[in-house]
């Protein structure tokens, strides 16, 4: 049988890919990861031929990718880095080969097949499959995370939302029938490593821009996860000039007045022994800067005077706790490491 | 009596001065502007001196300011780019001498006196000068300028906000009750020229934070103007890491189902002959980048499927449409020049 | 006989395109330009349609490309703003249909035909189109332009390098033996607007990088027009985070000590009565800032104390002064006109 | 007496006291270091009250400064992230007092107490100090660390120019008489956090300037310790729009045609062992992004075709090689830990 603590790292030329192997190369508690290719380039032995920049990291093998090849390698854990379309063709084949798969793709992270089919315009995923995947926000979900055998690691933009607001609706605070306001920024590795014309430097130096307005992917996570209608919720997406990071800021409406005191208590006890969360006192925000290079997702607010207003301010790096970061969180779940092992 | 056509500029050292200096340089209609710096330095007689980047933009005058040295000099109009403090102690005696005055401070934009007083910390203007002062946005009261005496220059961000949603509470679509979001992002340059630590370029570049969240001091200007109440609206302030631009998001739920060609021909009715508003065609968004460095304003939206939620954006340079571009249009306004005349 | 006042723009997508069709648009003395696509989008009646915060900067009509709808459109004047390969087939037939052609592209800059061959890897153009074109820097050969024909707009690099270096190698004080030492910086839009992995925002933002060492393209043109051999140089390039601008920091070696006094007399002498050049004094150094957004080329220079090394830092707008904005100052040059109307 | 284990860090808010209390709180073999604050902030009890960040790093207790606190504090290494002049006064009393120090400012890099006095414009450094100051060049000048009791830790830029040329000196391959060119350029954070209006994110960003030409304070240093004359060497200094890092061209005659065999040789050979040095194949060079958050120095070139010319560029990240991170390599090697503790 194989090693759970033995990982493979399939795609790992994205930016999402490429921070997990140096997340992965710092990590004490597993075997030195194994990566794989999945274009053929069989020349290349060792990740530093692609990327330079990583000597002096560790050692980082690269093989050409097959479940073959994985499944023999002796590996019980395996990370895929890869698009949508790879990710709905590899889970079946890997899980069968007896690993646990972490997947950083949008494929598995809906209830419904049909969610993902009509949101990605893709093939729908085997309901099957959709079953037996856990939303792998460790936050929320951490008591199926020892257990699962499939991950679906959640979006960059549904972290950010779903780890503000959920405290909130829980507790039935917010008024949905005034409509939750999310408006969320972004840097430019979100997405994605493919160059595009509006990705071009010049394009986004300088540059600030809303983009898939009432259209964004991560909508479904965001209903799904924090429980409330579509209806409920105007979600929107801007590129910031930044290379990583994400800000949203949270509208909300309350129930009734509350105290800072009572918000802050609120996220405190809702997040109370999760290291990857800092709350924020009240009248202090977190920046960007704050969490970028770290997997830390910070929560402050501001509340109005008449205590019915508030605006919840969230900061993660998109590539840490809104990727790889949080990928390498659920496989410590997974494999019952400290949490945060080779994520501070 | 004086030359409106000679203008006189006080401070012109801070962004928006140094922006106003280069607008007027190449307005064909005025004769060169004279500067006037008032920390005595008496020993400049040319701004290319301070600003050497400014040779070959033609003859720009410097001389200490006096409000005797701008009367006695025939000029008929002057701009005040000076801090707020500074602003309520030299527009009396400039009316008084006979001068028209364009302030660009915070001082006369609100009716009420107590008002200013209240959100700036700073003594209230007199009651006789807040009643002459127009509110310099010629998009709306361009009537009141061929006669104004005093203009107040409006706030960047106000600016933005006001233009994109005064058409829509005019025409009675926003359901107030429900809640209007304001999101505003803008670069550094806003904030002023003033060394101080959160302006460091260290801590703007790769950066981006929320700031003055119920409490900035353009909240009175934006109620005011669009003619709602302060628990009608939430406006929010961010930073971005560029030099210049305001985006604002702005989030209404509408009365009743619209369509987007309804949406885009309530403002082009609203903006029909105003040449500093751009609409843009359902579907497609400004950015910062379109409007940066020119006097326009853009506008573009987004409306859900169920036509009751709508999303503006709108976008335009804070030193210029926010600020300096904005002054010299009420300028035009003020002289019976064309409105855009030195502005594209 | 077609006008020259008369502009046909071929290629106006890229940047260097895009920034011509700005200028040009509000040039008061050529007729409005028609703007040639030439992929074929014969859909697209106006630039405002493939950019549309080109609207309110006038009429830019849009047609499909052919040196006939050129020729029999009227135009007298063609700008080339298309790739080395197009206005290597494209500078023949405009010119036997009547017209002058300014081309922005490396393809006739050379006095040998093998030297473009050799740096480009494309086929020579033709000797007897070496032979009749006027390399377009007007401060140095502006004598030639008004007959000119056919005008080889330099490029960006050299036009930085050979403003700095040529009066001192003409007036003999270089120590060529000695090596003269050429380290330039460009913002990205130097590059070109074609998506590619290093010019990704992630890839530049935040990052530095040289590139092309001893082998970048503009060096032939560099040893042509200071006057040296190519063992007598090192020209370096490094991709600077900005959109815009380089800024070139050269090292000459003086054949005697000189005083400071003598150098910038020396360049004010050299440039006297070119508007586009500004020297700064001794003891101030230009910066990127100062010059993007114009035409100006600023050179600035540090001598140590024995007076016998020298540094001159030069910049310039690469889309200015180093493409778009040179090519319009040689229209200027070529129809009599005030060598800096519309560049100011 | 006293354990060299326990660290104080004597000033660490400054922006490389910052990056030193990151690494040091995650050093897995010091004792978690202990923070003297030198503005008598009695009221702050731990960093994360003044950087919020820090959050989750683990205990960083802060105390109010004086020799006394820390000498009985029982630390036996203190780190100084002070100013040039509070380190001048500070050393001698904490040596004085039993303790170990690494200074990170300039007061002790020098082997003449006048070239201090001389460069920065303060008193000289009693030249008893001096001669027992190791310079903290760990690739260099290991051998002596072990037993050193001050450690002058080195410039940033110094640090980048003389990794470089101290192998092609030390070996007689430079034709000195020829010059040697440096042109360096580093990002903000290397100007300090002190606000100041050339550092202001408007000034810094989309900007690039030479600055300190022929006067940078760096310039013995490197000049010391590379061995050659001042008038051997033209090193100048670049202001990038970047938070962290340099990157250094340097530009070499070299005495007769060399491979880049050779060259790749000779650097691999001089560094061999040293785990912070990453040398670049030839044809490859380093960037910026490969080596900023890294303690790294990454060095390639380029040769031109004849073999004479060689440009070097050598990147590294100012706060980490070139501050903080230098610092921790110095206690390593002092302390007899794995030279790379903490900094991988």
């Amino acid at each position: 049988m194989n090693d759970p603590r033995r990982v493979a790292v399939i795609g790992a030329t994205g930016y999402a890919g490429f921070e997990l192997a140096r997340i992965l190369l710092r990590h004490p508690q597993i075997e030195k990861p194994t990566f794989y290719l999945r274009d053929g380039a069989s020349t290349v032995h060792c990740l530093t031929e692609l990327f330079p920049q990583l000597r002096g990291w560790g050692e980082a093998p690269c093989r050409p990718f097959s479940v073959d090849a994985v499944a023999s390698s002796g590996a019980g854990t395996a990370f895929l880095a890869t698009p949508h379309e790879a990710s709905l063709e590899l889970v079946s084949p890997l899980l069968e080969a007896g690993l646990r798969v972490v997947d950083l793709s949008g494929a598995f992270r809906f209830r419904e097949p049909e969610t993902f089919a009509l949101w990605y315009e893709l093939p729908a995923p085997p309901r099957t499959l959709l079953e037996q995947a856990v939303y792998g926000l460790p936050e929320l979900y951490s008591a199926a995370l020892p257990s699962a055998r499939l991950v679906a690691n959640p979006g960059c933009y549904a972290t950010s939302v779903i780890l503000s607001l959920r405290p909130l609706v829980d507790v039935g605070w917010v008024r949905r029938d005034h409509g939750i306001v999310c408006d969320c920024k972004s840097g430019a590795s979100g997405a994605g490593k493919e160059p595009k014309r509006e990705l071009h430097f010049v394009e986004v130096d300088e540059n600030f821009r809303a983009y898939n307005l009432f259209s964004h992917r991560h909508t479904p996570e965001i209903t799904d996860h924090i429980g409330v209608a579509p209806e409920d919720i105007i979600f929107s997406t801007h590129l910031l000039p930044v290379a990583r990071g994400i800000l949203s800021t949270l509208y909300v409406w309350l129930d009734q007045p509350r105290t800072a005191d009572e918000v802050e208590a609120l996220y405190r006890q809702f997040y109370a022994g999760r290291p990857m969360m800092r709350i924020w006192p009240a009248g202090r925000l977190p920046e960007l800067q704050h969490v970028v290079h770290t997997n830390f997702c910070d929560l402050g607010f501001a509340l109005d005077a008449g205590g019915e207003r508030l605006v919840v301010v969230s900061c993660l790096d998109n590539l840490g706790k809104g990727a790889a970061g949080q990928a390498v969180q659920n496989l410590n779940a997974m494999l019952g490491f400290e949490e945060a092992t080779a994520l501070r």
